[in-house]
């Protein structure tokens, strides 16, 4: 009986091999996928102790046959074969792409409405934190989470990590050709955990915020730490690539490292997940052809439609400024311009994400540590998921500046800080919808008398942060 | 027994002259007063029934001697002579004009923290409306009204206006060469309503809203226009120019238009009041040299200090959205909003105007036709001038993002929708200061114990819509 493997599951091959010398650099390992006649060459990675590894997430079901590839003989030339069947996870969709040029959907073709948070460095707070934190998960609207790969050094976080994603030389310095497999078999570990709650890992591969060295590394340390990231977590189906957080801080990586980076991930992906990189202030070319979707920072989400004519991606503005009351201003607004940003940004036609700053006695925010969330506008962003997941899981579209539609079958007006007591809808005369009027801060959907058509005066309730949708009635 | 004016009064000499053929453009009629060896020019104007008037504003305290000038030997070589004594009006100040590049002065030094609203339409609407109007100002917080020379046509203005600017020909067309009087009459009552209450006059010369051609004028009529009105309203001190209101939309006049406009303005003006235009979505390029200070529509107050830097001029946001609920979006903020765009442009550097747009069943909206007033916002407003007039009615220049200061003598930062816990904040080493944390909604002042200098964290009360001032104790 052959071994079976759930259709965008992992299969994995461990061989023993090499221990000695440096197995990171001198052992060449990996694996030839075949399907009928398609071949799919994931690179493997040594995992310490002698083990290592390749990982293979299959995309089409029936029978796999594979055979080991190494500069080494001992671990080339294995074969073996697999049988990929049928999701059997449920919640198993397969990765997110773009879809619609705009917009996400997993591979079974399962729209994706993008919401997502921020926990940069939760996963290198030891157990207890870290378990606090899927726990919070479970309760909490988000379906991605941004990530990053090196431990934090910033206001709010002095602590050292548990682990280290390097081994130190006799120098008592990192040797940057030596991972250290503990820390990434952790790390892979958190992504797993998120992707069985159904939440994608933004994993973001740099950032400036760095006391350890791992933000001024060589070039051939930068491209070898890629490829060995890539070839440990490629297989896992919920990874997002950010190549950076606020790439624009990373003072001595320049533009052609960006590009580098971005090609080194482009190429040895075997699944192409989704690709972007992060902004502090100027925005890396998002035209570029290896970015799948703008990675925004910015408080102007009236500019989103902007960014999606500019681009022709989808835009995701993960960081709008953060629900908090710390002393910087990029941490310190109210739940209400969170929810209002998030909403401006949905009828702009992207995504927008959440993170959390409040001030806490420990140093514990959730934007850096994760732990449990104080605020109040998760609940309310909660809705605006339930509500584009009911009526337009496939994305808006802008249609002007209050208004944005799924086609024809269904219309989300927001009037943000304006509270009209009516206002001139315009919707296709050929249809007729049902109308709902919403509070999108307290959270109720009014439903509106009658069915409407072509263009009319509503009367509305004169109150801010109010929305009305139009859903299509006739078929 | 010389006549007396007190300085910035009014002199007028009235005279009979011919009332044939058309006295507003065959006869030219005008004085030369003299003080010493200073001359000043001021046209006169025909104001019906054979009488012809010139009107005089004195700057300079003692013995003004005058000679009437005209084509028309009656009307020519009038003498005379009074004495331009102290003011003695309560509150007469003198013109308002630019201070230390950025802000406003009366001409006798006081300083002007500008804080305007808009009736456009209010001196059409008859006399118990626009009495009810001036009762409302007594009790509201603004010192600058704009408004419109010209009836209004638009939505919500739907009414005749009980005078005409002109009259009409034979052909039952209007005569652009012949004025109305009691028209012109009526309207510099009501600018001098104003000025005894305070209040300057943001006269609006041209606007596109019109049903009855006065947007559409021939250029020889335009001009005309202009001349009667300078030579009518210039010696009302409390006067400023508008060219226009959203002159981007008025499709018939061109750049070199508006530029002429301006050219006739200040070239007929004695005293070189201030002369603004007004946008709609285009700015005029107000670093032209006539332009004496921006008037701009926008919405986004954080980009006063960016326009402060491009023309070098006062900025004044005249419309940044009206506290309302119409069914336009440029009508419908909420009044927490409105203050919030207030104190963002004021901690701009800016200055920033009012409106109010709230639906009505006899369609009497603030905005154009004046009345009473229902919104929430002047009271904060009001709360916002007084600080101002306290502290530092020479005005604010930024010196932050969130912070503004009059020198080092006083510091206003503010914190819009963000509800820091607690703020890092700068002010200079070399003095002391008092704090008090603001409530700029609830309108409280709570002052913080101690005495604060150079950079220091405070604790705030993590709510949005607050500020802080650092009032300087030492001498």
């Amino acid at each position: 009986m052959t071994e079976s493997v759930e259709k965008w599951g992992i299969f994995e091959l461990a061989l023993s091999g090499p221990a000695d010398g440096n197995p990171f650099t001198e052992v060449s390992f990996g694996a030839r996928f075949r399907h009928k006649n398609r071949v799919v060459e994931p690179d493997g990675f040594y995992d310490g102790d002698g083990v290592y590894r390749v990982r293979f997430m299959p995309d089409t079901e029936g029978e796999w046959h594979y055979e080991t590839v190494s500069n080494v003989d001992e671990l080339a030339g294995h074969r073996g074969s697999f049988t990929c069947v049928p999701p059997t996870t449920p919640g198993n969709h397969g990765p997110v792409q773009v879809h619609n040029i705009y917009h996400f959907a997993y591979a079974d073709g399962t729209p994706h409405v993008s919401v997502g948070t921020t926990c940069y460095a939760w996963v290198h707070q030891g157990d207890a934190l870290e378990e606090q934190t899927l726990e919070t998960l479970k309760q909490a609207p988000f379906n991605k989470m941004r990530m990053c790969v090196f431990p934090k050094h910033y206001p709010f976080n002095a602590n050292e990590p548990p682990l280290y994603p390097y081994v130190r030389g006799e120098d008592g310095q990192w040797d940057f050709q030596r991972f250290n497999p503990a820390f990434f078999q952790h790390f892979e570990t958190r992504v797993g955990q998120l992707r069985d709650m159904g939440i994608e890992a933004d994993i973001i591969l740099f950032h400036p915020y760095d006391r350890w060295g791992f933000a001024t590394m060589p070039p051939e340390a930068d491209d070898l730490y890629l490829r060995y990231v890539v070839a440990r977590l490629a297989a896992y189906r919920n990874v997002w690539w950010s190549m950076a957080n606020e790439f624009d801080l990373m003072k001595s990586k320049h533009e052609a490292d960006w590009d580098r980076f971005f090609r080194i991930v482009q190429e040895s992906d075997p699944y192409q997940h989704l690709r972007s990189i992060h902004n502090c202030r100027r925005f890396y070319d998002h035209g570029k052809p290896w970015v799948t979707h703008t990675s925004v920072q910015h408080s102007d989400l009236a500019r989103v439609p902007e960014w999606r004519e500019a681009y022709r991606k989808p835009v995701v503005v993960d960081e709008c400024r953060y629900e908090g009351n710390i002393e910087k201003m990029w941490g310190n607004i109210t739940a209400q311009e969170m929810v209002h940003r998030f909403w401006l940004g949905t009828i702009g036609g992207g995504y927008v994400g959440h993170g959390e700053t409040y001030l806490h006695p420990e140093d514990i925010l959730w934007w850096s540590k994760g732990g449990v969330l104080h605020g109040e506008s998760p609940a309310r962003i909660a809705f605006l998921r339930r509500l584009l997941e009911e009526h337009a899981p496939e994305g808006l579209d802008p249609v002007s500046r209050e208004g944005a539609s799924k086609g024809e079958d269904y219309y989300l007006f927001y009037f943000g800080v304006a509270q009209p007591g009516r206002f001139l809808f315009t919707l296709p005369e050929a249809h007729q919808y049902r109308l709902d009027v919403i509070d999108t801060w307290n959270m109720t959907i009014t439903p509106v008398e009658g069915t409407y058509s072509g263009t009319f005066m509503l009367e509305l309730p004169s109150k801010p942060f109010h929305a009305v949708q139009a859903r299509r009635v006739d078929s």
